[in-house]
């Protein structure tokens, strides 16, 4: 449970957290994956506290499912070390609305940043519901733009490395699918691992298509480039479950 | 950062937790491998705090690695069900050292319990280490039983069920080896996930008997049985790298 919480006067509030060993890889910095999850915790963690989170969204049938996410980090920080994210919500238009990030380290340092446009899915229908007239959800918007360009729309790409992944109980989450990060996980682990450990990352950019279930067969596809790796994850019918974009610096 | 720890009268230290989004399934319970992980968090955590973890091993050229494992549940907790972990050491051998844990929930009911064995691994020749005369370690035990049946050593199994694995960057942990949770996790997606959910799981046994390092292929094999899923994992050579038992009530 994070207790150190506090409502920011730039707006929004700041969570504090730690690098901790399940984060880190090899090299004892934090995984790309571990950043995200904790920034995908901070957005669950704030709108809860808000009123608007799954856990008042549950009982009245309804969820938010991530639909595009991005984020830049200046470096992945080591094992142990402490760092803010400080989030706050900027819009909420009929189908979408974006949360922002902003990752600092114990030295007030700029870590990075990320943008996320969410959707909120009606549990039967798993389809997407109007977010307009919502007045809880008007009072917590906070007029400051994204502190990183928004989720890009990305093509479809056709790959020349190749896996199969089955989807299992472990990748299925409260929402009763394939877990965001758990794509990005199934991307990254078809890179050469010394691409993950020796180069800088810089920027990902995620466009969540179709939702993915319990048994699917998945394959994903990548074709990777010096300066950005592109990745798709299909489904068997050839469907793209999730897109996304790695830049290395 | 868990900042709730709470030296125990009863002896050792307890930490508090809260069953996070990221940690339950479609149900909504805690998976058994989010319950481990929380509990080898715990670990790692006391260890450091007295001055023994790995945080100061690292820099010594050792690490402490996971040798047998076992955990018991009465129930599998429920998203934001807040719980503690209970940890004290209660003896060092030559070889291994015994952590124990007991589990309690908000209400003060016993949730569970588990005990683990670990070896200091050399990190250079990654042989384990003479734990005896060091008095950091003798000053941590606490003269208190194990509060359930210590980890079994396990049997080969041929099994029915199989999948491979091929161990993947993200599988890979600071000790620069596969992850001993990922183990188990592949393991119970062998299962039918409907097993998981609909059986109440009551106690896990495990063995780690060889690492696991990146681009290697696993084998999982499974004996599944209504009492009990037996399971091992092994590298291409035959050896076997991981063995675990299952038992549902």
């Amino acid at each position: 449970m994070n207790e150190n919480i506090l409502e920011s006067p730039a707006g929004g509030a700041t969570y504090n957290y730690r690098v901790e060993p399940r984060d880190v890889d090899a090299t004892h910095r934090a995984r790309i994956v571990a950043m995200a999850d904790y920034i995908l915790d901070t957005a669950g963690e704030d709108a809860d506290r808000r009123g608007f989170g799954v856990r008042t969204l549950f009982p009245q049938g309804c969820t938010w499912v991530l639909s595009r996410f991005a984020m830049e980090l200046q470096r992945q920080p080591q094992q142990y070390e402490s760092f803010d994210v400080r989030t706050w919500v900027s819009s909420f238009d009929r189908l979408l609305t974006t949360r922002n990030f902003e990752l600092t380290d114990a030295g007030g340092n700029i870590l990075g940043a990320a943008v996320s446009n969410w959707v909120m899915l009606d549990l039967n229908t798993r389809r997407p519901m109007d977010l307009r007239g919502r007045q809880e959800y008007e009072r917590a918007i906070v007029h400051e733009p994204s502190p990183v360009e928004a989720p890009r729309r990305l093509p479809a790409t056709e790959g020349m490395l190749q896996s199969r992944h089955l989807v299992a109980y472990s990748d299925i989450d409260f929402n009763c699918h394939m877990n965001s990060m758990r794509y990005l996980s199934l991307m990254l682990d078809l890179l050469p691992a010394e691409q993950l450990t020796e180069r800088t990352f810089s920027r990902f950019d995620m466009n969540f298509l179709h939702e993915s279930h319990l048994g699917e067969e998945l394959t994903i596809h990548c074709c990777p480039d010096a300066a950005a790796s592109l990745f798709e994850i299909r489904k068997a019918d050839g469907t793209a479950a999730c897109r996304a974009e790695v830049k290395w610096r």
